[in-house]
């Protein structure tokens, strides 16, 4: 059978990445898919750029719309990142009829609607693994794996970056901003690192996995957000005292009343794996009705195991080419007339427990005057620690462990509590989750 | 669309899960599908037993052959365990052009090559997720998921009950016998435990995965099997005490001049993740060359984690009913015209490092004796660690970890390190891997 000729839109390290993969496993993977897989057309951003591949047999131009208009291009790839013009390039190639691989998380968490329509309405597929942590098959594993189950929640550390800056903090002692600089020079991190600390690549993720999850429309919007650049290492000491590890975990879970989409930083359990997965890997733990907690790990970005969803959604596409378009994997798990618009929760209906981390002045009644605030508020106390002072300072930590609470009441405790004469300045807050 | 009718063959723990999930997320499975999914016939071994499940609407039979010729059943689903009758109602349902949906690992493992050759003649599907680690999808994604890669090693817990063992050994400091009439007690071990505890079961599994992972023939045959009978808490604890755990794995490795094929306890570092799983649970760790290391954890056994992979597959399977057969993802990963008969290497050439435990009289010149022996093997010492005698004894237990060594090499010098006047007894040798 004739080879598949595939179109790629960008050559950085992810396409470097994929025309190496491609080239070097060229055999395996014919072998896998029953045909031949090449790249026969790219688009760079500059033609004399140094490359990590060989581009030789592969025509290049700085123009991607060529590369999707080549009518012997039967496959585009795309790996530009960002909504525009990634947008139209990718409704372009739908347009003539030619099956899309991305790895572009920002297009298909905001425009993922648009673009599987078009899709959809032209019988083509739109194949997207590499846009949640990277090498890891968890779109395949939840969208066809747990196919039988109800999913009740799922937890994922889905931004390695941020999962390198917290694993170093809690390592070596370090503080936020001294880490996130290592990772900057390291390449871990992007000059402008907004995306990753402040948690918008993890929102983008958790939206694509909430949609295959729980079978409703892709709701970026409605995400809760919080990033780690105001984790202190004390606090990253106080959770690891306590038996805990600081992970910023996307989460998705159902509730009687919809769904609470949220990433942010969370205590867990040091004894879960998920707490146990360091650096820049990402692991996603799935609670099925069915199966019970599975995980899923490895390495969440880089050229080569982004590169190896890239390469498995082309096989995977290879194989369904001929395939009529009504027996395939729908491309958001659920038929596409069956999406289920669920309520997102607002923040302040969200449930946690909490940890929190006040400075008191050291003197009798504080520690009263705090307990019943959170008693009067109903929230019950699991653990309560007062560290010592340091010599010189008036205030000592106090530490508190509450169950579980809405995020609401839990606010409006605080600001009781922050109002009281002894305590100084703001109280930390951190989300816990027991994730059994 | 009209439901999908199903027949079941076996109605026991498996069958039960899988009408009740079946049942209780009928809409969410039939969003996904597109179509419903009824079982309508189901054969059990005797019809006045207990049930998990209700059988209301489901036709019963104790004849198998019954459900199987049944002209309104369109997917058969085999869960009576073994090898036979099971391959011949197997195949006679393929003779019939039914797909089948298999948890039966023994079937696979033995028989996968007439299975699979039949249903190939027929264009009809055979789906065993099921037949590996439960629920965790890792049959789908070793062979689609990670279909980019060439698959250098994967390493896997795969038998809960023998991890269910070793960890309550570890955490309880108890001895196997005494932790194996509990899982006994539990229903996590069989009367006749041979095929957890010998490994039996592991190999089984084994087999099915290096197959897919490599695009090899099924081996059964040649997996060299160890299972955990002679593991002693004293080498759980030495393992503890040098920072490792003792698991019981499955592990494929590609060498260049063939493939490893093993199943045995094996010493790991206790920083891997694979390391941390206790309990029932499996894990399957998979080294591809483009992603690097993947791990998949969860339930490995039990009613509904089972049943969760029986019904992904039943999804599977009515997804690409009507598909092109050439079109359809390989049974074994690969085009059935690609296998590639890789020679699987006897246990002698096997590499892997050592724990090796001695008891040796407390007299000078021993350490010298042993290390000599190791020494003119060509085996590296990473570490030794004299144990202190107990008061009444003259012998003292001496704990040697090697480097990486051929196995033929490393038993001639235990064969000649036994042979010491100063050394009482066998010598313990468990293997050990670093899995990075």
């Amino acid at each position: 059978m004739k080879p598949v000729r595939v179109g790629l839109l960008g050559l950085g390290t992810v396409g470097g990445g994929v025309v190496n993969v491609l080239s070097r496993n060229a055999k395996e993977i014919a072998r896998r898919a029953g045909r031949e897989i090449e790249v026969i057309h790219a688009a760079a951003r500059r033609l004399d750029a140094p490359r990590i591949c060989d581009t030789t047999g592969i025509r290049l131009t700085t123009d991607p719309l060529e590369v999707v208009n080549n009518p012997d291009v039967d496959v585009v790839v795309e790996l530009i990142g960002g909504v525009q013009p990634a947008l139209s390039l990718v409704a372009r190639a739908l347009e003539l009829g030619k099956p899309v691989v991305t790895a572009n998380k920002a297009l298909i968490a905001k425009e993922g609607a648009e673009i599987f329509r078009l899709a959809h309405a032209r019988g083509v597929q739109v194949a997207f693994e590499a846009a949640v942590a990277g090498g890891i098959p968890i779109i395949k594993a939840i969208r066809e794996g747990l196919a039988g189950n109800r999913i009740e929640w799922l937890a994922g550390i889905i931004n390695g970056t941020g999962n390198f800056i917290l694993t170093e903090m809690r390592d070596k002692g370090r503080d936020f901003a001294d880490v996130l600089a290592e990772a900057q020079r390291l390449g871990y991190a992007e000059a402008d690192p907004t995306f990753d600390v402040e948690g918008v690549d993890a929102a983008h993720k958790l939206t694509i996995l909430a949609a295959i999850a729980f079978g409703m429309p892709l709701r970026f919007d409605a995400v809760g957000m919080e990033g780690i650049s105001r984790i202190t290492r004390e606090d990253v000491a106080y959770a690891e005292e306590l038996g805990y590890r600081i992970k910023h975990l996307g989460i998705a879970r159902r509730r009687e009343n919809g769904v609470e989409l949220r990433v942010h930083p969370t205590l867990i359990p040091e004894r879960r794996l998920i707490a146990n997965v360091d650096g820049v890997k990402n692991a996603v733990l799935v609670m099925g009705d069915a199966v019970g907690p599975t995980l899923y790990y490895g390495a969440g970005a880089g050229a080569e195991p982004t590169a190896s969803a890239v390469v498995a959604d082309l096989v995977d596409v290879v194989r369904t080419l001929t395939a009529d378009p009504d027996h395939r994997v729908p491309h958001l798990a659920f038929q596409p007339d069956q999406l289920d618009d669920l309520p997102v929760l607002p923040m302040g209906e969200v449930e946690t427990a909490y940890y929190l981390r006040l400075a008191a002045a050291d003197q009798p009644g504080v520690l009263a005057d705090v307990t019943r605030i959170l008693a009067d508020a109903g929230i019950s106390i699991e653990a309560i620690i007062q560290k010592e002072a340091a010599e010189d300072v008036a205030v000592v930590p106090v530490i508190i462990l509450t169950h579980r609470v809405r995020e609401a009441d839990m606010m409006s405790a605080i600001a009781r509590i922050e109002a009281l004469p002894a305590i100084e300045g703001e109280v930390t807050r951190i989300r816990m989750e027991a994730l059994s």
